[in-house]
């Protein structure tokens, strides 16, 4: 297993502290949640069914014309690898490990690459993997020059992923619409920023037999009853989502400014993490730790990862950790 | 995909009416769902942690030594067949449908075969997979004979496969607590017997290489964070468990007896529904589902499953139904 942000209670554990007593920062989960109703009790006691309105929702929110929903990201990731046979696989690097430990479970022939690889040598490749804006790196890529990937990749039968889960803030830069094309394959996360990544539901939006195959070895109800019944409710909720995008936009760039003030200037970020280059990513995490204030480290390259503090207390506690950081 | 029960809005899709009008007796899980408290937030709003409680709950009430919480029986039905190289697998059939499914899907050889099969040539198979109880035909294997049954297998490096997806009604005859030996691999079903199917929740019992190995390829986060602080607390709700056995048991009996009494007596059955083997099953089923009762039909060997009524309005309208039937 790789290693991931969130595990708050492992973080605990081990300097003998309480959850509760900790700021995580180390996920890009939006710290606010979509305010969800009681769940009916039958979402609970009756098998999920997929004649609910839930894939409808999903096209009509993200604009695609076919989706399949899946047990979170994640999920499509762990899956989308079995559907092709031995193929060589660019995932432009850094970004999320799972999608390259994913693809090498499988027996592909797995590149990290960068732009300039992706750039110059498309032809060398089957699969290219794009996380759109990067994880953790927080940059975007031109909606444009990856139509021109899928378009190099599809002549020889390839595929172009984009892993869009941090992209709801910015849905302009989507290319969910687009996967009408055979061989462009757009990935979803519906916890991030609906605040509610234990209800584990994400999507995969591409072709239809594509979905069809995914579906196949996804095998049945592999989406729970409630995250069925709040996605679709979520997904429709567009006023909601117009007030998050403002609110997420302008915390994102309050903690840009904060970590600035302190020497700390984000390399990149997206509406719902920051993200510090620094080779001092290992020390400032531990000052962080001593301060119960838990990041997100990442070691290539040297950097830390920061999400949005939920409360103005939050804010506050990270500014003056920060502060006696520099002043150390 | 292959065919399940529980798609009562097709049905009702089907025929022009609401799912609310019907009486579904497609599924085999309890009309009694353990009474969940309000799920705290947190288990919405933060990503699922393994260090919550939920194994040492489920190693309690199972008696397992071992256990990997999943997404329901089902996603471990769909990982197991990947732990082995192509293998000769034997399932002892009719049975579960899935099992098949899952292991030919993985390019493993499958033998649909009897118990006289299993019995005398088991040194031809690598593994072998039994429900049991049985689904949908309610038999019982004794402990004994599957214990000879994975001795057998073990002696080539083979595994037996014990589905008790329905055996929480009738602990005694689990092997959980056996699974401290190697190949020896038993899957529970947490949404049966505790009504919360669409939790999505269930258990391997295994050694712990092999869990190991199953959790490498499930991937982080397999199981939603509302459904492992349900389970936690449902799995240690003994007193709740000790009287959901007792109602279910006197439940099923009554259930027997209301099928005997219109020529329709069990061949078999569990605590969670009763199996009557009938070459008049299309028919019958035809029958039902005009009166809005929907059952779970089988065509090999034909006949219906029944599910228990979850209140005596639903008793009395299957009652009636049947009486008309009779009566035809």
């Amino acid at each position: 297993m790789l290693e991931h942000g969130g595990r708050l209670r492992q973080a605990a554990r081990a300097s003998g502290t309480r959850p509760a007593d900790w700021l995580d920062l180390s996920t890009g989960i939006s710290p606010r949640p979509w305010p969800f109703p009681e769940i009916p009790a039958d979402c609970w006691t009756r098998l999920p069914e997929d004649e609910d309105g839930l894939i409808e929702a999903a096209m009509a929110c993200y604009g695609a014309p076919a989706l399949l929903p899946v047990a979170g990201t994640q999920a499509a990731i762990q899956l989308l690898p079995r559907l092709r046979a031995k193929s060589r696989v660019a995932v432009l690097s850094p970004a999320y490990a799972e999608h390259a430990h994913g693809w090498r479970l499988w027996g592909h022939e797995v590149h990290e690459v960068d732009l300039r690889t992706v750039e110059r040598q498309i032809e060398r490749f089957d699969v290219v993997v794009v996380v759109n804006p990067n994880n953790p790196t927080g940059e975007y890529r031109d909606s444009g020059r990856l139509k021109g990937w899928h378009a190099a990749l599809q002549k020889g039968g390839g595929w172009l992923v984009v892993d869009e889960a941090f992209m709801d803030p910015t849905p302009e830069g989507s290319l969910a619409a687009e996967t009408r094309h055979e061989g462009l394959i757009v990935l979803r996360s519906f916890g991030k920023f609906f605040g509610c990544p234990g209800a584990r539901l994400g999507f995969v939006a591409a072709r239809p037999p594509l979905l069809e195959a995914l579906r196949d070895i996804a095998g049945p109800w592999a989406v729970s009853g409630p995250a069925r019944w709040l996605g679709q409710r979520a997904l429709a909720d567009s006023p909601w989502q117009a007030e998050a995008r403002r609110q997420l936009v302008r915390d994102s760039q309050r903690l840009a400014a904060l970590l600035t003030r302190y020497g700390l200037t984000p390399a990149g970020g997206t509406p719902l993490f920051q993200w510090v280059r620094t080779d001092d990513a290992r020390r400032l995490d531990a000052h962080l730790r001593r301060h119960l204030i838990l990041p997100r480290r990442f070691e290539h390259p040297p950097g830390l990862r920061f999400g949005l503090p939920a409360a103005e207390s939050g804010w506050s506690r990270l500014d003056h950790t920060l502060s006696a950081w520099r002043a150390a």
